[in-house]
């Protein structure tokens, strides 16, 4: 198998069902997914499976959700797909937080990103999800009908990675750092909990 | 407490004192300074403490400091902050570069950006520093009177982060690597040291 | 030698031979050249010297192209260069690639990025070298007369690293998950190999 084409050296690369040049915004938003899978990948090679099965499991799910948005996003023919996007990967991520969120100390001001490797790298994935995310927002108001839900899903997805991020120094026993001059940002904070 | 809000499903947010597009290139700009704030958090979790305590008690400030300027460039309410952000967080990173830069190895050259993980972490954390900053001055030219502090310092910063990674480096008895084709860059390399 | 020169505060740099915002696609460009030469210097901070003896050169040799690149991007003197950029460091990844390629199993789906820390490092390089070009895209739209081995050169690097990350994961018997709901992408896997 020969890897490379050489096809894409002038810029312009195929799509589903069409072409683009590469720093076309649709190219942009794909790529940006593929870039937090990767860090995705990278969390998970941090994360012990003795104490993060669950997480891992999560994320392992997670990678193959982002593949099926880019998919989605890539996909610029007419034709019916033969798959379907459904909600219900947003509605996991929104029960896996709810627990999640019980599971570690209660949270009323911002927290410095950081603390374990495998959290600081949950942290940057974070980071990186709401960049692919702002992108995807530009995508969406230029092009026409795209699916809603890989949209949606990217905004609960960088909240899932801040509340795993969270359980992650919980479990190792790492106090996340609060930022010294926050406000009480979080609300609702105090209506639950201890 | 319920972390996520659904409220940005469509690709609208919160500022401080307004809404705005996820896109925009406000939100682009804090939002980049969230992820240098994340790869610090990581480049700390790289760093022995028995080592580097130095470091890390200034990349915790420096975590707190990118808090303050994303705050700031949040912002868009016209009333009077009840806070003030002084010129003084740059002058110390300004301080600590002079004698991070007489720890390290006199310097003529550009090195490859390497070496040990943490000082990798640093120069990843500094190439991140430099994105955010762009973003910002794209900001700085469309929006009207922004406080001009937050971009001196991310300036500031990833040089910081340079120095850093250098005496990282050098305490770990790592040796940065030239970039052999390199003209002779850094000035006033001649004048001081060994 | 003082490292920082205050010069930038406002938003404008030097080029090689002229000026620029820092936010100019030309700046942006290089900017994210050094973003992948940092990268890649944390992929060669995973890698154990005794097992990937032949990636850590091929890598170092990349973080000098990646120069190489970076000084003829950020050159807009119109002088002839006193060096010469040749295509032959495309060919080199070429060559490199087909025999890595050898080395791990043969592939016919999509791959979720990760495994061990070190491919996972890979992938993220991988998934930076897209993204800087899609921005080279833009450079090389607007400006003129732009040497075009760069691009070409930014175009193989992503397939080399997705060819090393590969070959990285079964040299550590880290077996690659297939994304669950892929086709079957990759062509001519058929031909060859076991
Ligand atoms: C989209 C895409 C990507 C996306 C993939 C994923 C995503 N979902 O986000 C991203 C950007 C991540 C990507 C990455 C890479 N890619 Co790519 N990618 C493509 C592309 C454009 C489409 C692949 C695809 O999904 N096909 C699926 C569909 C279209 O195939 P199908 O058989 O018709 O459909 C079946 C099912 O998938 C399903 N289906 C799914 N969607 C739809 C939609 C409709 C309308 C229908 C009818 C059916 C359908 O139903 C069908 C029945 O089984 C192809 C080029 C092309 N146009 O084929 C390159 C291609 C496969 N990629 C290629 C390469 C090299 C890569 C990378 C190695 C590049 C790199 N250096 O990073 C990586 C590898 C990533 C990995 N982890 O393994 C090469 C492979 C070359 C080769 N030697 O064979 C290709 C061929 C492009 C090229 N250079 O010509 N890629
Ligand atoms: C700015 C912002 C951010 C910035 C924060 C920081 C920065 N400085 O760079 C960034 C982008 C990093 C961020 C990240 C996140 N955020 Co946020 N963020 C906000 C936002 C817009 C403002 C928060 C804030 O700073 N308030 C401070 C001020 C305005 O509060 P105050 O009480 O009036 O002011 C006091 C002081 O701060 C000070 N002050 C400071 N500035 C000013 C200015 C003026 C003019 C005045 C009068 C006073 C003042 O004086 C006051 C007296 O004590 C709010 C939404 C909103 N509009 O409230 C969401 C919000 C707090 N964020 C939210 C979330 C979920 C997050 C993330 C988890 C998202 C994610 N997945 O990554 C992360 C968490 C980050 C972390 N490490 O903990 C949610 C929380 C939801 C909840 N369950 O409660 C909110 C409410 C947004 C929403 N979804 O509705 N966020
Ligand atoms: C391009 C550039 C970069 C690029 C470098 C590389 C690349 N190739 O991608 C990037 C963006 C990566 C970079 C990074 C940094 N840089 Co810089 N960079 C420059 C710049 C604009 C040119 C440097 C250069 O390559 N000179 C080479 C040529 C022009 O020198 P020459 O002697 O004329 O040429 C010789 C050879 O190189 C060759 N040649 C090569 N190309 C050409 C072309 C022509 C037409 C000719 C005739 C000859 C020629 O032939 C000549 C004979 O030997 C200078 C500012 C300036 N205009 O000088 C700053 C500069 C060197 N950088 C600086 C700094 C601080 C940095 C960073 C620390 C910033 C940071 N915080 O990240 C890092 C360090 C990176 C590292 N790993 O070491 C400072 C140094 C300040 C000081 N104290 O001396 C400078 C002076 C900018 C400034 N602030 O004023 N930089
Ligand atoms: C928590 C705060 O973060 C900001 N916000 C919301 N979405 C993004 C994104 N994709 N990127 C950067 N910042 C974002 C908003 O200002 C929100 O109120
Ligand atoms: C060291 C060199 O790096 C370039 N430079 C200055 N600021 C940035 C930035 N934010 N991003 C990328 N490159 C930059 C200029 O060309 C400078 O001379
Ligand atoms: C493998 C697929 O990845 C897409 N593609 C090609 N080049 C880039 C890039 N720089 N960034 C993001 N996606 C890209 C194309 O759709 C190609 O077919
Ligand atoms: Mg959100
Ligand atoms: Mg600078
Ligand atoms: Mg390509």
């Amino acid at each position: 198998m020969r890897l490379y084409t050489r096809t894409g050296d002038k810029g312009q690369t195929a799509l589903i069902g069409g072409k683009a040049r590469k720093d076309d915004v649709r190219v942009e938003a794909y790529g940006s997914i593929d870039e937090i899978n990767s860090f995705t990948g990278l969390a998970i090679a941090y994360l012990d499976p003795d104490v993060f099965e669950d997480i891992i499991q999560d994320l392992v799910k997670i990678q193959h959700e982002l593949f099926d948005c880019g998919t989605e996003l890539s996909n610029v023919s007419k034709k019916e797909r033969p798959y379907e996007l459904t909600e219900d990967i947003v509605t996991y991520l929104e029960e896996r937080m709810d627990s999640l969120i019980e599971e570690a100390p209660e949270l009323e001001r911002f927290i410095l990103p950081g603390g374990s490797q495998a959290a600081s790298a949950l942290h940057v994935a974070r980071t990186v999800t709401r960049r692919a995310e702002r992108q995807m927002v530009t995508l969406y108001h230029e092009a026409e009908e795209i699916n809603p839900i890989p949209l949606k899903y990217i905004n609960r997805l960088s909240d899932y990675f801040f509340a795993a991020a969270r359980v992650v120094n919980a479990r190792l026993e790492v106090a996340d750092v609060e930022y010294e001059r926050s406000a009480r940002v979080f609300r609702g904070s105090h209506k639950k909990n201890k």
